[in-house]
């Protein structure tokens, strides 16, 4: 895998992790979506068809959605080296609009952000993410940023990113 | 493309068309998922990284899902040539397993179902998939379980598949 691929890796694995085990303790089903891909050529002469051509697309929505309390969740997950925070620009336009147009419908949406050097998990959902761009014209969602407008995510065991946990408190200010 | 592949296609266009006219028109946002695939091998010397060698996975949820009125919504399409019906034996398992879930945790999930050789199409919400297995050992979903225990959708043009039609009739009934 390139740099680009393996960056991602960790956090992908752990936030799949948390995933299954809301599965199996039946508290959420929220699943990642297969990778996008563009397929140009395929061999059929094998009983397993081999793919032998395809390009990773461009995705028009977001990694990871699902059910939680019968309501429809959505988000983004992104990993930062940074210290300082996260650029917007790392995050695809069409992705942004489509957690805004999840917040319209009522849905529950959000980023989540891993900053890597430091080990800490944040949550920003798409209203205050729309909010900080629009008001402030900001660029990067900093450090700071997440601290006045987002939320901390507890890491544990079982599981590994409680980011319901998160959703749970707000849930009745919000929802 | 193999006939395999082939013969759903027609019936995916106009789906995912539906699903662009009710994004469009802001009612609903449903996308069909990207085609599960494993990747074995990807060369990553060209700009654009050229996928070179994967297989298709046996997707593990359903094909399409979203949010309508901020709630989550999934469902799985299926074509059958048979003027019968469609068999339990072309779902996978663990999809039909998914659709269940999806139901016990207050989402709209259903099968939509294309008869090619009638033009006609019905939606059967998974609750009663789940009664006619469970009780009547159900092999095959005939079209007069559809007319009993389904809804037939009314195709058009804006949209071509109005299957949201149904689920209206049916909120204040169901959800």
């Amino acid at each position: 895998m390139s740099n680009h691929k393996k960056r991602g890796m960790e956090f992908e694995y752990y936030l799949n992790k948390t995933n299954d085990f809301y599965r199996l303790t039946n508290k959420a089903l929220i699943y990642k979506k297969p990778t996008p891909i563009q397929i140009v050529s395929v061999d059929y002469s094998k009983q397993n068809h081999v793919i032998n051509k395809a390009f990773f697309s461009i995705p028009s929505t977001t990694d990871y959605n699902g059910i939680y309390r019968g309501k429809y969740i959505d988000f983004e997950a992104k990993q930062t080296n940074s210290l300082i925070g996260l650029s917007i620009s790392q995050i695809h336009k069409h992705q942004l609009l489509h957690l805004l147009n999840v917040y319209n419908h009522g849905g529950i949406s959000f980023l989540i952000i891993y900053f890597k050097k430091l080990g800490e998990i944040y949550i920003i959902f798409s209203n205050k993410i729309k909010e900080l761009i629009d008001t402030n014209n900001v660029k990067v969602i900093s450090l700071s940023h997440l601290k006045k407008y987002g939320h901390k995510i507890r890491l544990g065991i079982s599981p590994y990113i409680d980011y319901l946990e998160v959703i749970d408190e707000i849930y009745q200010k919000y929802f």
